[in-house]
């Protein structure tokens, strides 16, 4: 049995509690749901008053060079390289999530132009198996997504495959993938591995280079803090950067992009997967949660983020037995991300009836009621508090 | 001869001069570099605070329905629609100008299949150019860029054209091109006409619908003022949206992004082009300076653009004769769009002297001294002092 007394104890022990203090949360609301937009950081208001009112209202158009708007892609980039375990010069923000799919698997595409399938995972959040769809409507020539199910994933990579596109982390379930095993299986056969990285990014240890990833992108605004729609980031590693060329040529990837040359000239490295004018206001809120995030260790939030979840599937499977949830997400924290799944029948009422009692996680369709922690903000008491709500919402409102 | 009293005369009967305390300017700067990044409106700065503190900071995830954050791209596009001559439903903000030319193209392209031909104008703003170049090294199959003269235009546009892409502003004379005529043209072939409205939208007027255009993207951080690396536009005719689609494919552009569906089913009209998740802080500081930029009359915003800027050209040729300065904008205001280019050899020295001094225009490669006029805030005073700052750099600052 699980009672409130150690629960209490971890929170006193808690090395993170102080981070909580750092972002801005609503009196009385268990915010469970950072893992699809992520709460503000007290300094991203600063920052925000400070880049409108002094950057952009008083030194204009000077701020490209002053205040080196011009750079903040590549500086945002390097410090989301730390947490993924990247390179300095490997990252950078910019565009959407989408955007960057697109552009890394036409880089990837191109680098191997005798094999004509991008393969996935079914299961795959939707926009990465749209944007390979409109990629390969573009490509004709016997281009073919290939979506398989998550366990025929090792197996189904073999050498018609360009490129692999797999979300390290699973949007619904939380399942985390052998990121290293995965990328092997592809080199091994010849494939490239662009690995999505939207619910690993700030959420789990990443080790992009230690597992010889070829490509990435991710998400600014789930564990990163970056704002709602924040810019996101992608990787290229340095060895294939020379050779990877990717078709949104827009003027800010040009080698040089103030000498207004008639033709196009990708810059060396990360840079010339720019494309248009990176927006600045934007890109200093999700610097801010970079930072942010960037002041705590790895290992501690992986120790607390396993430690969180753990008890919040014991304490439900204790506390609301025999109403009807089944545990979606793995039960190996070793292979699970930074949240904990349930799936039930009635789901989406729960959600609805668990958020009018403050407790913000989220459903995703067809049964699944997802519950992200995040180890800055989250306590255990809000675990506690979370699953007494959980099992009022049970007794209480019919519906079960 | 033009003096001082006749200036400060249009000042004072100017029905937009209370447009410009609406502004954050600095203090003795004269800003004529609004066709680059338009300046805060004041208002922005308060909408800053309330998006990040209020929306974000205590209304979290439940902001896309409660703020309505999920309908801004069209919300926002709604009234860009007004200052373009659009209709409702006809544009939404969205990405970056690159991204949108890229989506617009692929989408041109796509309507046309049998011709292989995108036309440009090879003096266009370069990053229309390099997108084109993008969008064919994924296209292949024999398509090509053919960029002509500005003056070979009309008569480049033949029936191997899939789309016209131009800038109805160039951006470094600010000389317009009749956007009926040639959309006209294009038509006549059986080319689709792609409009870039950077340099036009809010500075002069726009009547996309009364053209016929078939698809224009523009920029929100110039005369729109929506802050550095704002969201762009894009715009596509209502007779021809459900025939367009593009291949960014990303899940907001999908009919049901919230039902996580296994392959891509556009939505309906001009919701398709939208990709990745909207950026909302930028685009509620995009959403300030729209709204702001609507409560003056697009006449009157005109008639005062004229006046600035031919009181400028003449004050320039009266007061730096003989200093070396040639005009690069057409001489006809009918031709012009809210700028006077100057060409002169030593054009990088003179313009950061004339910055030094306080009066920001900037300067394009290799010898074009550029002026925006934004009747807004920009006013004849302003227009006097610039000339005396450009007349003492050439007398004294020896850069001649």
């Amino acid at each position: 049995m699980i009672s409130r007394d150690p629960l209490d104890a971890l929170d006193r022990e808690d090395s993170l509690a102080g981070f909580r203090d750092q972002f801005e949360l609503p009196e009385n609301i268990v915010y469970l749901d950072g893992n699809s937009l992520g709460p503000m950081p007290r300094r991203t208001l600063a920052r925000m008053i400070d880049v409108v009112r002094e950057e952009w209202g008083q030194t204009l158009i000077r701020s490209w060079n002053e205040h080196d708007w011009i750079s903040m892609p590549q500086r945002v980039g390097d410090g989301i390289a730390k947490v993924v375990g990247a390179a300095e010069g490997e990252v950078i923000a910019a565009d959407s999530t989408s955007i960057n799919l697109f552009k890394l698997l036409a880089a990837a595409c191109r680098m191997r132009p005798d094999r004509r399938v991008i393969l996935t995972e079914a299961g795959n959040f939707p926009t990465d198996i749209y944007i390979a769809e409109g990629l390969i409507s573009l490509l004709g020539d016997g281009y073919e997504l290939r979506a398989v199910e998550k366990a025929e994933i090792q197996s189904a990579i073999d050498d018609s495959v360009a490129v692999a596109v797999l979300t390290h982390v699973d949007y619904r379930t939380g399942e985390m993938l052998d990121m290293a095993a995965v990328t092997r299986t592809a080199h091994d056969v010849g494939a490239l591995m662009l690995w999505d990285l939207s619910h690993s990014a700030g959420a789990v240890p990443v080790a992009l280079a230690a597992a010889d990833a070829d490509f990435a992108v991710g998400c600014g605004y789930k564990y990163l803090n970056g704002g709602p729609g924040a810019p996101a980031f992608l990787f290229v590693a340095k060895r294939i950067q020379a050779a990877a060329r990717q078709p949104l040529s827009g003027w800010m990837g040009h080698a040089a992009p103030f000498e207004f040359e008639p033709g196009y000239r990708p810059a060396d490295g990360i840079l010339r997967h720019l494309c248009g004018t990176p927006p600045i206001i934007a890109m200093a809120a999700l610097e801010e949660g970079v930072t942010l995030f960037l002041e705590a260790e790895m290992e501690e939030i992986r120790r607390k983020s396993v430690l969180l979840s753990e008890c919040f599937i014991a304490l439900v499977e204790q506390e609301c037995d025999g109403h009807g949830f089944e545990l979606a997400s793995p039960r190996d924290a070793a292979r699970r991300g930074s949240q904990a799944s349930f799936r039930h029948r009635n789901g989406y009422a729960i959600m609805q009836a668990l958020i009018a009692r403050g407790v913000i996680g989220d459903f995703r369709t067809p049964d699944i009621l997802r519950f992200g922690f995040a180890p800055l903000y989250v306590s255990f008491a809000d675990v506690w508090r979370a699953v007494a709500m959980l099992k009022e919402v049970m007794i209480t409102a019919a519906v079960t």
